[in-house]
């Protein structure tokens, strides 16, 4: 017996409900079925949010943020501090941080993490745009919350490389358990944080331990 | 600061998505921008989806089915036993039963169950057209396939009281865990499963021991 239990176009809706990331074959045909029974009060009103979003969502020319405008609601917030720029991997980071409220500062997505083994180059993230942005003037402060993982920790060595010529200075999230003040600061200066060799790259200067120490310890 | 990341288009559609079963407002954030990750290949297509479903998903009037055709699939189904009808609470149930491949014959939607505590009386429920279909004729089995649950049960027992006119054999599924076939089928027996009286009716007759055995341990 074929598994195909409404018409085909139900079934169309179950199938495609199944590929949202955290549903299942099976809770997509109760999201299905949910949809169906309140018919005018949800699914009505999301099928027309979805076609306005396929529509008219952009990607944002500055920082690479989804919104329906170019730029984005971020890059044309005039109270925002244009001179720090944080670098997320994702836009689900940036919203992330957002409704922390941890930062006023504007963004860049990178759009995913130097990866050999899945194969993300530099050519594949948003890189030439961090560049032009940091060449154009006006940012003084760039702060790397990539993800505390292999690829992630890659993608802030690369930048931290590519942005040596440029008078930025470049901050990383604090990451780790804090035990207490005074041993938490020792083992984070004993720690290798910025690059490989155990230092932060600012414009040409090589941080001091009391500067690396401020970086380490920044908390958005 | 406000919670609101980006604009009012894609805030929509995170609160329309959030109000879906088994998805609150973090996971709902996470499929938003996994469709706007996959606009192509998602975003429209499932958009499509639901106006198709939106515009020709319809409620069978034979059945309570929902489809885009009236008669249902099912109902339009010839090679169907029409002698018997499985009365399921919802659309859920009915589509879990055809996955299943429980059973080839046909199905009644009641579209609820008799609850004293939420308000849900018999003229709530798809009772007139259960009557109507077995006042019709050609009906001559009812399986109730209703659920083990208080309101499930106070339906399985108005509708065996409401049927007893008509020449219809009346049986529900079999539940509890089975031990072992004898003790299983005695404690079947001794159980009140029928009526709060212990009994199933069929039709004015009393169900004997045997019968109700066999009512209680059908297995569909």
């Amino acid at each position: 017996m074929s598994t195909s239990v409404a018409g085909p176009e139900i079934e169309r809706l179950v199938q495609l409900l199944a590929r949202l990331p955290g549903l299942g074959p099976r809770s997509a045909r109760r999201v299905a079925l949910h949809l169906i029974r309140k018919r005018e009060t949800l699914l009505a009103p999301l099928a027309e949010a979805l076609r306005v979003a396929q529509e008219r969502i952009l990607t944002c020319s500055v920082c690479g943020n989804v919104d329906t405008r170019d730029p984005c609601t971020i890059c044309s917030d005039e109270r925002r501090d244009s001179t720090t720029l944080v670098v997320v991997e994702s836009v689900g980071d940036l919203w992330a941080l957002e409704r922390a409220g941890a930062t006023r500062a504007r963004y860049h997505v990178l759009g995913g993490a130097l990866s050999a083994l899945d194969g993300v180059g530099p050519s594949d993230l948003n890189l030439s745009g961090l560049v032009a942005r940091v060449a154009n003037g006006g940012v003084s402060e760039m702060i790397l919350a990539v993800n505390a993982t292999v690829e992630g920790q890659t993608t802030a060595h690369y930048i931290i490389d590519l942005l040596t010529d440029y008078p930025v200075k470049v901050t990383r999230l604090a990451h780790g358990v804090l035990i207490d003040r005074r041993s938490a600061r020792r083992s984070f200066a004993l720690a290798p944080v910025g690059r490989p060799h155990g230092s932060l790259s600012v414009g040409r200067k090589r941080l001091s331990k009391g500067e690396r120490d401020a970086a380490c310890n920044r908390s958005l």
